[in-house]
């Protein structure tokens, strides 16, 4: 994280001279991954399109029609390219959100009953409040307002996510219910209506909505499916969740001829282009003053709330179990955001954002992505070597060379990382080679697995570049060309998607696991370590544990609580914002604070044990830890946050690479991992360590191998 | 399996003499399991009338209301009933099958065209047909029919139980699709057949049916959730199923106020008992004397049928892989069927026989049953002796015993029975001991966890007693005045409960196992073999599996084929007949005999390795194999077949307990358990076992521990 530093314009500069760096490597890197970008970019178009058009839909009953799908769709693929080509940090995801939706609900409503603007004179008022809050957000971007990212700790960026998926949970469930009501804004009288049909229509939304949830849920997995061949498997994991909505789409249609014309109901046409959209900014001068001025109220509020979602969606983005090698971009994304945000005003769109979760959500996918083309690469050169009789030395010198071509300028740059790296490959199939012949005669596939020794070897590394965000965002906007397509999308595989969206987001969230281990029978605690390797089953008190826990839920239905209230609700961005003093001074009153540390680690509570220096990047390749195997990627990347947290690898940014605390942890796994150097992340403790760690929670360890057996 | 004798009375001899040496302990082991046999017999009565029930409504759409539910659920309750109390095999379930009622339906056809029948003399000619049946069956019992019961191989009867599931699944999506139409003898003017209600009715019933699915295939994995204490997790494990038809049920009531009545459709009443059912045996003096000589042409086919269906639900209640310890009873049970069949034929009700796959369920949930109880005594004695400060061998002793006291009479009486048994859990916990301190001093529960090491000690075992058959029957016939709550069921509730117990009866199918691997990629799968423990995948070339994969397909589809022609469908079990010669003299001209054994053990054509005395017996404690945890008994019943098929379990009637080629492979395993010990069922090969059956997938076992985590 940023070093607390308020000088002005110098977080822009730090941020502009880091990403200045890689700029060039962001293009050139997206597009040597050539076609395989195809697979995060339609991941993230979806996640990115169906909500927007969602939220469109739910802003055009709101005002009138005022504000269409066709504006928020607009919106976030202008704000999108924008953000792609020239924001800081191009794993961020920008579009029009629900909180945006809201404030614009309260403005219309506000102005409409006031003669003076109506609603012809809305869209140059909120022009105005656009102008207020870039003024906002340029002040904090220039100020160094995002030094203080780091005090959202876990708890708060972990409860928002939370909150996020139960909004969108909320979404999918009030849509399914409307299913069998009647629509306001239709005629009660058309056939489809009728109670009869409007129940059959509810019950075929269910039917397609679970459909969807169910099934891309599973497509999801596929990777680690047992049936069908590898590349069909890959294809189902990164196309699965667009083919079942084409397939539900499909689906809707069977019935077509029994049913009338209406149902299943589809996305609602938004209303063309508005001719005078453009012309908005000369409406602006007919706003009254007393108004323009007034347009600061909600302005404060849509600034806040927007430093925040942006910095936390940007946050979430680079969380450090994703192993970024690049720099962070909070103070001149922020400030790239003002100038969006009064873009959008001036042309009278609503503004886009960074956005939960589907940020979050671009870089797991890129991470997949990254362990391809690198597994890729490493197999073609192994299998060269051994076609050519290399020996074992040779192969594995061939195999580095081609490990850092792949890695970024920075650290080809740095030769001590080139010592590192595959030194575990190396070692482990020495051992093998030494106990089964000689180290120099030429190595073949029994003492060198290719396809499956490189997986196991192969660090949790993100493909970051800027091509799959440019791409996402272009075909965002293309979305309001295909309008004519999408409307054969029936609402319900909509509301079956805010579902999967939410469920997408949970694990992965240390917050949502421990919530889980309460539900746990104490005598299975056990396994949420081996899953998650949650460090903190061991170290923390499950008594403790459980009260944290119950004190965040809490919390977290307050601010869910918060969002029912009409116009208070705009305020639960602050709710969350209020555990940075509640994280910082109240909970240290009533929990340990070696046990708060390991919940929800703060690095502002830790002194730096190393001087930070780009020396220790090449920490990175010993460090990371090992992937299994390529299907339990998804996994390995959502799942095991705990331990992945305690590996060493600083990214550049951080000015606290490692904490004594970290620094300890750490050991115990490194030392096993030479003991039974491919074991592979979900295994990298010792059996003593092992047995410490089930003894806290009361188990004989009589039976190890057992106790990993019941797994399966 | 029995030794072939025909000489006659002989079969029906030694299974009466065998059965009724453990006839009082079937009545007592019952008894004393107290309360928790309600939770098998309840599984086992929902299996056994739901199906019944359709299947008389079936019938009465078919024979114009002659015959209703009412009458197959009395016949399948009698008939339970007696033989609960006077069959030989007790784990056989009796009921109404599909085939009857096809059989009666071809019969209906042929009466009411025929003046001298017609409608009237129907059921008496029914019972000419039986009279007939009967004396068939009892000469095929007398005469040791029977005998040839292990010519059935696998491979025979597995095809039968796909078939079977394969026409549930059928009824299940003809039974939905019918959902959409117009019920035949329903006024199609009626409000709930407007094309509306029944697009409406359609959908809801989708909803239903696929809700009632996939909830009861998920309460039935109930013990491994990790949420929930754990007689919750019991309860809903045991009583899942029952409990996800009364949910539904309840949700089938949620729209009743916006429905009209007949949304969604539920059973159809029965007529009530006919008055004139008891005298139908002085009506068979009225059937011409050529009828009479006729009716010898269906009951030829029906003899065959039951014969057939008879014997191999007896033979898969009592699979190797379920370690039984008391004897079959094949041709008594042949015998008594023909009496249950005369006195069907005489009350004018259609008779009952053995079904799949309600016989199988009805013996794996006496497996999960018998583990519970087990592992409740000894947890009790385990206690108990760690409170006294009992040293280990103190406890091994305790606890020795009380797990005799709950063997069979016949192992008990056996003393060197004793001397073998829990020896494996001695092993481990000495070395435990050992390891830790003094062998003398009092145990406490870090070296003896209970629970745990009490769990992964139990072999596989069945109680085996007649209470749970008794109850069922009595409950299915209880069934007859509950009709009123009973009409409550939906109908897509039905269809659903149909594809569950299709799906249900899959796993532990080496047939469908092996169509599985068909379809698995080639680098996984060694999974099979680590998931099913198939012996055969390692020792048989996969293109030989392959080829016999799908020569047993395609002999599957033709069967399946057979039963969609009109009246030749009837001949289909003579199709599953033909397999005995097919696959004594046609398959080995094209497989090899050592692969032929592995994918389809035939025990004719082995010779017996080791006389057969009691003595073997004891070998049971030593060479069963043991459980894992107990969350995964139902995996280790249903799925590791291969496996457990190899350890040296004979049964009291096997003459050829253990061939030669069975003892060698049984030996590696054993070895492995001895270096450690308490591996369970999932790892008793050695790692060099292991790589030896690895690279025979070509597969290199450079890292065994990270193949066995990539399941997870």
């Amino acid at each position: 994280m940023e070093k607390e530093t308020f000088v002005p314009f110098q977080g822009i500069k730090n941020d502009l001279r880091g990403r200045l760096m890689c700029y060039k490597q962001d293009w050139s890197g997206g597009i040597r991954a050539g076609l395989r970008i195809l697979a995060p970019t339609t991941y993230i178009f979806f996640a990115s399109a169906i909500p927007v058009i969602s939220f469109g839909e739910q802003l055009e009953r709101n005002t009138d029609g005022v504000l269409t799908a066709v504006q928020t769709l607009a919106s976030t693929s202008i704000c999108g390219i924008i953000h792609s080509i020239l924001g800081g940090q191009p794993l961020l995801i920008l579009g029009v959100a629900e909180p945006t939706v809201i404030m614009y609900t309260f403005m219309f409503n506000f102005a409409k009953e006031r003669p003076e603007l109506g609603r012809n004179l809305f869209l140059a008022w909120t022009a105005w409040v656009c102008v207020w809050t870039a003024l906002l957000l340029f002040l904090m971007a220039i100020l160094g307002a995002c030094s203080i990212i780091n005090r959202f700790t876990r708890l708060a960026g972990e409860l928002f996510g939370l909150l996020i998926a139960i909004l969108f949970m909320q979404q999918a469930i009030k849509g399914l219910v409307d299913e069998f009501r009647i629509p306001k804004r239709e005629n009660p009288n058309s056939v489809e209506f009728l109670p009869s049909w409007r129940f059959a229509n509810g019950m075929f939304a269910l039917v397609l909505s679970f459909g969807l949830l169910l099934t891309a849920l599973r497509s999801r997995k596929a990777r680690s499916w047992r049936y069908g061949t590898g590349w069909l498997r890959s294809l189902i994991a990164d196309y699965g969740v667009p083919l079942m909505v084409l397939v539900w789409t499909g689906v809707s249609y069977l019935p077509s001829e029994s049913v009338p014309h209406g149902i299943p109901r589809r996305l609602f046409s938004p209303n063309p282009w508005s001719p005078g959209a453009y012309e908005n900014w000369t409406d602006m001068v007919h706003v009254p003053i007393s108004y323009i001025i007034g347009a600061f109220v909600p302005a404060t509020m849509i600034a806040v709330l927007y430093y925040f979602d942006h910095s936390v969606a940007s946050q979430l983005a680079q969380q450090k179990e994703f192993n970024l090698r690049k720099p962070s971009s909070y103070h001149y994304d922020l400030l790239l955001l003002g100038f969006l945000t009064l873009m959008c005003g001036l042309i009278g769109i609503p503004p886009a954002n960074g956005v939960i979760p589907q940020s979050p959500m671009h870089t797991k996918s890129l991470a997949t992505l990254k362990h391809q083309l690198l597994r890729n690469r490493l197999v073609v050169t192994a299998r060269k070597s051994i076609n050519k009789n290399a020996s074992l030395g040779q192969l594995y010198g061939n195999m580095q060379e081609v490990y850092y071509q792949m890695q970024t300028p920075l650290t080809y740059q740095d030769p001590s990382a080139r010592a590192q790296g595959l030194r575990e490959l190396k070692e482990s199939t020495i051992q093998a080679a030494t106990g089964m012949g000689n180290m120099d005669a030429p190595v073949d596939e029994t003492i060198f697995d290719v396809e499956k020794d490189i997986d196991d070897l192969l660090p949790v590394e993100v493909k970051e570049q800027r091509l799959s965000n440019l791409l996402q965002a272009t075909m965002v906007g293309g979305c309001v060309a295909a309008m004519p397509f999408l409307k054969k999308i029936p609402t319900s595989v909509l509301w079956g998607y805010f579902a999967f969206m939410a469920i997408e987001s949970l694990p992965g969230n240390q917050f949502w696991e421990r919530i889980l281990l309460l539900f746990t029978a104490p005598s299975r605690r056990y396994k949420v370590l081996e899953d998650y390797h949650a460090t903190f089953v061991e170290t923390v008190p499950f008594k403790t544990i459980a009260t944290f826990t119950i004190f965040q839920t809490v919390y977290l239905l307050v601010c869910f609580g918060l969002t029912w209230v009409p116009i208070a609700g705009l305020m639960f961005p602050l709710m969350i914002m209020l555990l940075v003093p509640v994280r910082q001074y109240f909970l240290p009153k009533f929990f340990k604070g070696a046990h708060l540390q390991d919940l929800d680690a703060a690095e502002y509570e830790e002194q730096p044990a190393l001087p930070y220096n780009l020396a220790t990047q090449s920490e990175f390749g010993a460090g990371a830890s090992h992937l299994g195997e390529g299907e339990i990627m998804d996994e390995v990347i959502t799942r095991s946050r705990g331990e992945i947290r305690h590996t060493s690898s600083p990214k550049i940014t951080s000015s606290t690479p490692t904490s004594a605390n970290d620094a300890k942890s750490h050991q115990s796994p490194r030392l096993s991992t030479e003991q039974s150097p491919k074991y592979g992340v979900r295994g990298t403790y010792s059996p003593k360590t092992r047995e410490a760690r089930l003894s806290n929670l009361g188990r004989s360890p009589l039976n190890p191998e057992l106790k990993k057996q019941d797994k399966k």
